[in-house]
Order: structure tokens, then C-alpha cells, then sequence
């Protein structure tokens, strides 16, 4: 048996872990394993390359994928997932491990409508995906932002400054709400509930300076908006000095955090065991605190919710 | 209402946080806090101090505690359980926060037994408690521990050495399973399971050299034993230079990391909002996914099981 | 004998370390030392603090600085330097010692002509000096700084997209060019060198994408301009993704390497002994390989040379 | 033209990178460059494989070494030394790198003796070439040294505990010093100085925390001796709980900082110009600031002393 393996999306450390124990665990369930470069444009270049146990040494503790990744615009198209499918197969690949976020698991659905096997791996730093509690990257990604805003603070602290630091998630303000706990900023803004209010946050952070602290730290999510704007306008409408701090790609990359590696590992082993196994369609999941599986569709249907608890305790743990 | 709160036992980062939470959520709460310094012990030299906003400032992102811990071996005795309840009631302490491990929660359920109110928050790097999936500080261990482990491997593959690597964890192999995972290594020996063959472990040793990779890492739990010795002996069966490396209390210290912050922030709020509700004597877990709250002597009652799932997928990944 | 010490300009990681050192000297020696906060405007403010040996505990290893510092444009006037001389005799500070840059030293200068006696400790991240090899902050920096580059390498690397990373540096290229070596980057732009010929860049872009090498790292100093319009100006001479990082403020904080403890804590007790021995107006520096002072407003007229041999090294090691 | 390029006895972080400066920049000049595995004795087993500028990518930001490194004792023996000559010979190899510290050093003479142009590049992380201010690795390892110390420094203030911390070195107490300096322990044991009075160590642990002070941390370089048998003395001599940590081997590897990866890679192309311009048997060297180069005979003769006036500051550093 034949199976393919391909990294797709924005990359998120871990990815490698994940495609060592794809390939390591068919390796020793007698399989061939093919990876796929690039993403889903990998199928159609035939960008395709023999995978044995020696290709993946050494990749357990990088970031990035060595497979390269992209976004495959081109892929959206019925025809072009017909085209891709008979790649597929005249390569001899019947099952296909997809090892990304939701854009790539709806790719994934289109070529198991096209009769390919295919098994999701969830992988985002945003941790955006409803189906799944756990995401490989994000991990990673917390700590590697959290690192970086500890070290603004000492600088915005020696400044007496107010500053906005933008950290990545689009629609999801995950990142956005673990580094406001672990960084004990005084404030988070997060695409799910922002408001737009300015002056309030004005309001504050002249209350708080009122009180004698005069540090006044802002995580905000990249869906919440232009942090440049936003630190102009605050330092306009409060006179205190604020800068804003694009944490940007840093937050990608790196080396896994021990849970990425670990969690990693085992999501890539189940998604081979679950080809092995002759499931069809799977996403692997770890819900609940235990690893599982369920349909890829499905899992596309499921929304998540921010942890309402987390955001009402973080407002008491702020002076 | 005055509450204490005291950290015991082996030190864990993320104590710190879960103390800060402890102390604003009970401050924003209309409570007094008092903090109870060195552990047990400090109930009996009534070396107690007031705690406020103030005084939790700037201790999220630190390694230790501020309120300093031991082990108290004196407590053990009925008779100054007693007397610690009299000094708790006599500083008016209703009831007590304990952040600690297994050992700390035996003694606050004698204090719930002498009509002191309780509660736990489980804080221990090896992650060896029943009652929960998280402890703070483990996170922190296993990310420190792994660091030090990429660090030997680039060493040990310069030389082709082997190496035993122990690491923290008497009972408990979660440490060097996690570990054992993430550094991709040869070999993990595990309290648990360890059955003591190292004739088996030269074998593969040997094994592993003969189809030709040079390398070959062993991380071993603290309770299997002497990792000196055994790397000696390993040396002496197989003839391959084999060094020991203890990684020793390097892993109980550093700033936590993001995981360790927030959960221990949501823990100690937790254990604050349980007192305010009237609840008694029940420790904070984590379990299925979910922050939640047992009661104490209950709690001590759960063994906990090393995930097989992990141990079998691990023998899959190693080339 | 008193003697007030303050940080002034931007903060560097290490400053701290300084401030320990000449407070923990200086009491051994028998003076008394007042610490001065938020720089020079903190002399006008007369915020002004009883430092001893306690004071300094536990600052060794943080970022920024315990006395806060600012930039102070009102200092600059003759009448307000004269304003302040006569504050510092007020209470009785007989000496000054100064940390920070450039411009920190010649507001140091003007008291000094106004009686007062100062010493420089040099600390900025920038390594702009040119009467000292070292300054305080520039190790720590530029070893912040490449972690994040590498970081931002594995995804760039990952999409196989071209970058402009924008590292601090407003005139002097120091950091651009030990991380444009440190991180084997494609291409650095230095403030001292840039000839703004954009369409140069764009052709070794497509040149190193021609020979099949996928990635293209530019580092780009402060000074050289705006990131942002040029990463989109190279993506559309080129049709290459490039994307524009901007570390920012994190360059500033973090907790001093060894070298920017060890340094600093030399130059801060130095700064302290060349008062202790009757010294007048000198500035501690490093050059040659040893530890020295000079006279501070003649260590303002040296200029600083980047050093050609690694320049032009540097381009033999890009493949 | 044809060089040889191998690294050699303890391996140290930055050896890459000075490996992929001698590579690339002989590529560019021209010339053929053969890797030599495993140090001495991969000539002896023509362990030898063709190297060029693909060969050397992303190495430069790893630790360890991609040619393995090896103690080679046979080849202290003359005949050895004659025969290694011929087979460098019959390889077309007229020069050879050799990256490693003064035994490695040594073995490059003799080859020298023999007819065979060697370069040698300082890389020890011991700091202990009297001919350089620098070797390769040395700042990598204090600051790996100085991290792990600042953890165990937060577990240790917890608990109110002495602690001794061997770190590398057996007879140069470099890295002792540097962490002793940087991490503001109470007592540095160096093997150049230590005088072996245990008792005036156990009276300076009693003073200390007869003023209130509760904390006492050691370092100690390797060369003084038994770490856990003078944790043990002392806690019997002083009643005070006294644990011995042992760094060991993660003190070797790591990804290297930045003055590494620069100095490394200045070096190396030094090395490679040397050959290049026609020098013969030299070693490169950084004094006074500068990179230059000297005799590799002489350079063995040059002794190194430890900065006194470093240590007379450390103590009043202390509290």
C-alpha cells in the first residue's frame, strides 16, 4: 500500500514531528510513503518524493515542514480537484495524509469525494479549528509570543510606556487571550468580542496611570485591526507615549515546544493508524483530553468558543 | 474573611502565578490574605505575612516561590496538626489555600479534619497526582528537560557516544516519557515499567550500532536508579563510550511557560471562588478537558495510569 | 561621599547590572548612593531614592531598568543644566555616574562643566560609540535578534518566500550586520552603506532564484528605511512574496547574556572606582581587548568604522 | 588546489559554522575541499568526503559538528603521525584546517613537520588557548552554563538551600568565573586558585546566613574536584542543606550565540585566506580586539592567565 503526505497552509512548528511519525509508523506497517511538496500544488507540479525512515531524522525538533507548503488557490476549482485526484492515483497513492488547518481539510473532503483516502491532521497556530481542542503550533506559538512580550514589558516598564502588541490570529484570539493571561497584560482585544471602543480603552488606561501604574500593556489579535492606528490614536486621545509591536512571523516559526513534539507525534501516528486500520475520511482530534477521530466534513461544522471563563477570571488578576 | 495561603513541598514554576491569582482574586473579592512562608513549616514559627495586589506584583513570569516552601516532616505528628490549627485560627485564618503536591494535600485534609477550611492546587513537576490530568510546573519541567536533551544529542552524535540522561521523576516516568517523546530517544526507562534488563539495553544498544547509527540516547526516570552506574555498566557490556548525565534541579526552576501561567492563574483563581461559595476542603483539577474541583482525602485515593498509548506509538518512532 | 547614579536614553539590557555594580562597590568603599529615576528629567523632578547594597538584589539578571530612564529635551537648555547642578549639590551628590548612550554623555558633559563630577558607563544596543568596542545591551540584542530570524527563517524557508527583516540601528549598522552574519542572510542593508539602488536587490533576488536556491533574507537596519514599502517594492519588481518583519522593542528587553552581566558589571565598577580614586569627567570603555576610561568629551569626537574585513567576508559565505 | 578540513577533540558550538566559512570561501577562491570525519583518526581510516557549499548549508546555526569529532590517541605515536602525512598526500590534500583546541593543536605540528601546510582554528569551550582572547564556543557555553544556574538559583531560593554547580572546565576556570560573575553566585572554586580550605568555606556559608541571608550558591569548575563530595562536606560542616548540581554535557551543545556563529565564520575565512595567500602553519588568533595570526608552535607555548582584576570585583559584587 501506498500512501502520500503533505504539509499545507500557514506552517506551524510541529509539522515536521507530525510527518516523521506519519512516515516512521507506515515504514513499520510495511507501506511506501510519498511526500508531497508544496501543498496541494505538490499534486499537480508531480512534485513528488520517496519518503523512507532515513528522510525524516532529524526533523523531530525543527520548525517549519520540510516539505515545503503553500496556498493553492487554483485547488478551490472542481476541475483542477478532478485533475489532482488522477494524479493521485497514477502515482499509486490511494490514501493521502493532510497535515493543516481548515482550508486545507476542505481540499482534503473535495479529494475524498473524488474517491482518494484522506485523514486530516489539525495544524494551526491559531488553534481556530472547532473540531479539536488541541492544534499542532499553537503550543509553540504562546510561548514564542509570550517570550517576546515579556521582553516589550521591560522596556515599555523602564519607559513608563503604553504600548499595543499585535500577535497573530485573524478570526481567532486564542493567541491573542493565553499571552494576555501569561503575560498579565492589562488589556486583550480579540476578534470575537472587540467592540471598536477606543475611548474606553483610553478611559483605562488613563484610570490606571490615575492609580499610580504607569505601564499599560495591550495584546490585541491581527483580526482586531491596524495596531499602528491603534497606538497612534490611544497616545492622541490620552497623551501618554504608546508604541505598537508587530510580532509577526517570529510566531511561526521555531523549535516545537515539548507538547508540540509529543502531541505531534501522536496525532501523525494515528492519522497512519486509522489508514491501516481502513477508516476512511478522519480527522484527528484530541477532545476532552483524549485523542480520537471523527469525520473531516464534520469536522468542519463545528464552531469553537473562546473560554468565557478564562476572560472574566483575567480581569481580576489585573491591579 | 481573612484566608492564607502557603506553597509546599518541591518547588514548581507556576506558583507563583497560581499564588498571584489566589491573592488578587480574594483581594478584588473583599477578602484579607495572609501568606504563610516556607510551607508548614511557617504555620509553626507563625511566620506570616500580609499579602495584597501589590505584593504579587511582577511574580507571574517567575521561577520558585516567593513565599519560599519545605517539607515538614514534624507535621506528620497529630498532636502540631493540632497546634497548626490553633495558629491558624488564631490569626484568623478561615481558611487555607495550599499549593503543593500529594504529600501538601495530606496535610491540609489533617487541617480540614481540625475544622480549617482547605483547598488544594496541585503544583508538582512530575505530574504523578491521580485526581488530575495538569499539575503546574510539569510543562515547565518538560520543556526544560528537553532543551537540555537537544543539547547532549548535539554532543553525543559529534562523539557517537551514548548516554543516559536522568531526569526528575521518583515514581512517576511522566518526565522521561514526555521526553522520551520529544527527544526522539533511543530508550526511556520508566519507574513503572522498568524492568531492570540491562543485558536487554546492551543488546539493543549493539543492535542499533550494527545497522549503522551511532548514536544512542537513554532518558531515564530518578527512581529507576543510579544513571552513573548504569551507564558505566552499559559501557562495560557493549564496549561503546557511554556518558551519565543527571539533569538534576535545573528542571524545578526557570520562568514557567505559557501553559504553566495560565493554568496555574485559572487554578489558584479557582481555588479563591471555591472558598467564597462556601465550598470545603477540595482540591482544583484538570480533567477531560476541563477545570474542575474534588474533594481532598477523595482525591488522594486516584492512582494514575502512564498513557500505553504514547509507550507503543514511541517504539514506532525510532528508526 | 555621595555619589547618584542614573540610566538615561534607551534602555539596554544589562544597565541594571551596571547600576548594581557601582551601588555594591560603592558601599564597600563607604559611599552612600542615591539613585536618580526616569534619567535626567528625574534631577528636575528631584525624584530621588536611598539606594544601598539590598536595594540592587535580584537585578543582575533582568532586562530594562529598576531606575526607569527617559529622553529629556528640556535638558538640553543651558539654564535647566544649570537647574539641575544645583539640585544634585542640594543633595549633596558630590558625583554622577550616567549609564546610557551618546546623547546621555553630553547632557553628563554639561554638568561637568557646571562642577559636578561625572563617569559614563556606555550602554546602548545600538554599539554606536565610537570610543568603546562594547556597549552594554549590544550582546543581549543581537542575540535576541537572531533567534527571531531564525525563527523567521523556517517559515520563510517553509513557503519559500523572499523577507526584509528591520532590526534596530537608527545610524549605526552593528546589529544588521552581526545578525546578517550570525543568521546567514541573502543581503544587508546597513545605514552607513545603503545606496537605495532597490532594482540591484531585485536582480540578486531573481539571480538566487534562479539557481534554485528558494529563500531570500534581507536584514535591514532602522536607519535605512521604511521595510514595509520595500519588501512591496521588491515583490513587484521581482513577483516574489516578500514580507516585511519588524522586531521592534523586543530587541531592547530580555534578560543580559553572560557577556552584557559580566561586562557591565566591570564597567559599573569601574565607573565607581575611578570615582573612589579622584577621577574627573571619564567615560569607562573597552577597546583592544581591555577595559579603560577616557576623558568623556573626547569620547564624544570618535567615530566608529564598521569593520570592512567582515563585510566583505560575509558575502563569501552566502552560497 | 586541494584542502582538508576536520574538527577535532571536544566538540564545541560554532564549529560549524566555522566549517562552512573555510568551505564556502575555498569555493570561492577555487580551491577543492575535502571533510575529513571524526578528527585524526578519520585520516587514518580515509574517512574522507568531498565538501562544497550545498554540503555546508544550514550548519550554521547548529551545534556539535556535521564531520563528528574524535580523541585520536594512536596518533600521538610518530610512525602514526607519518603515515597520516602519506595518506593527506595520496588524497591530493596540501593543506589542512584543523578546528579544535591546544592537543589539536599539537597534532596539527606534527603533520606540519611532515610537510603538510595546517591552519588551525581555535574551538574549545573552555576558553583556554593562551594564544586567543577567544575560542569558539566559549560564549555559547557560559551563556548555556549562566541559564541553567539562574534556574537553579529559583528552586534553591525556594527551599533556603546551599548548592554546589560544577561547570566544564579542568584547568581553566573561565567558565566558572564568567557564571560566578554573571550569575552573582556567593563563591567561585577555580582551578587555578583553589587552595582546597573547605572549612573557610563552611565559615563564609555560616556568616552569610548569620546576616540573613539565605541563600549560598557555588560554582565550581570541574578541574577542583568532586562536586557532590564537597556538597556533602559542607552541609555536614554547616548543618545548612547543600545540593551538587553537575552541568555536564548540555554545556557542550546547543545552537551557538551570535558571537559565535560571527566569530566562528571571521575565523574560519581567516584560516582559508591564510592558506590561500601562501602562509604556512599558522593558528588564527583574536587579541586585542583584533583577529590575526600566529605560529601554531608558538601558540602553543603562550600561557593564559585569569583576569585578576575580574575576581577582586566579583567579591564586592556580593552582599
Amino acid at each position: 500500500m501506498t500512501i502520500g503526505v503533505l504539509t499545507s497552509g500557514g506552517d506551524a512548528p510541529g509539522m515536521n514531528a507530525a510527518l516523521r511519525a506519519v512516515v516512521r509508523c507506515a515504514v513499520v506497517d510495511g507501506m511506501q510513503v510519498k511526500g508531497i511538496r508544496h501543498g496541494y500544488q505538490g499534486i499537480l507540479d508531480e512534485d513528488i518524493i520517496d519518503l523512507d525512515s532515513l528522510s525524516v531524522a532529524n526533523i523531530l525538533t525543527t520548525g517549519g515542514t520540510m516539505l515545503k507548503t503553500a496556498r493553492c488557490l487554483e485547488f478551490l476549482k472542481s476541475e483542477v480537484q478532478d485533475q489532482a485526484a488522477d494524479i493521485l492515483r497514477k502515482h499509486g497513492i490511494e490514501a493521502l495524509v493532510v497535515i493543516g488547518g481548515d482550508g486545507s481539510f476542505r481540499g482534503a473532503a473535495e479529494l475524498a469525494q473524488r474517491g482518494i483516502n484522506v485523514m486530516g491532521v489539525p495544524a494551526t497556530i491559531d488553534n481556530d479549528l472547532g473540531c479539536t481542542d488541541y492544534t499542532i503550533g499553537f503550543d509553540t506559538a504562546i510561548n514564542t509570543a509570550m517570550e517576546a512580550i515579556d521582553k516589550v514589558r521591560d522596556t515599555s516598564a523602564s519607559h513608563e510606556r503604553a504600548c499595543v502588541i499585535e500577535v497573530m490570529g485573524r478570526s481567532a484570539g486564542y493567541i491573542a487571550l493565553y499571552c494576555g493571561i501569561g503575560n498579565g497584560v492589562e488589556e486583550m482585544l480579540l476578534p470575537e468580542l472587540y467592540d471598536g471602543n477606543e475611548d474606553a480603552i483610553a478611559e483605562r488606561m488613563l484610570a490606571t496611570r490615575a492609580k499610580g501604574k504607569n505601564i499599560y500593556m495591550i495584546v490585541s489579535a491581527e483580526g482586531v485591526g491596524d495596531a499602528s492606528g491603534l497606538a497612534g490614536r490611544l497616545k492622541e486621545k490620552t497623551g501618554i507615549d504608546t508604541k505598537a509591536i508587530i510580532l509577526g512571523h517570529i510566531q511561526r516559526g521555531g523549535s516545537p515546544t515539548c507538547m508540540d513534539r509529543v502531541y505531534a507525534s501522536v496525532m501523525g501516528s494515528r492519522a497512519e493508524a486509522l489508514i491501516r486500520d481502513g477508516k476512511r475520511s478522519r480527522v484527528v482530534i484530541y477532545k476532552n483530553g483524549e485523542f480520537g477521530d471523527m469525520d473531516i466534513l464534520d469536522s468542519l461544522m463545528v464552531r469553537k468558543a473562546l473560554p468565557n471563563d478564562f476572560l472574566m477570571m483575567s480581569r481580576k488578576l489585573i491591579r
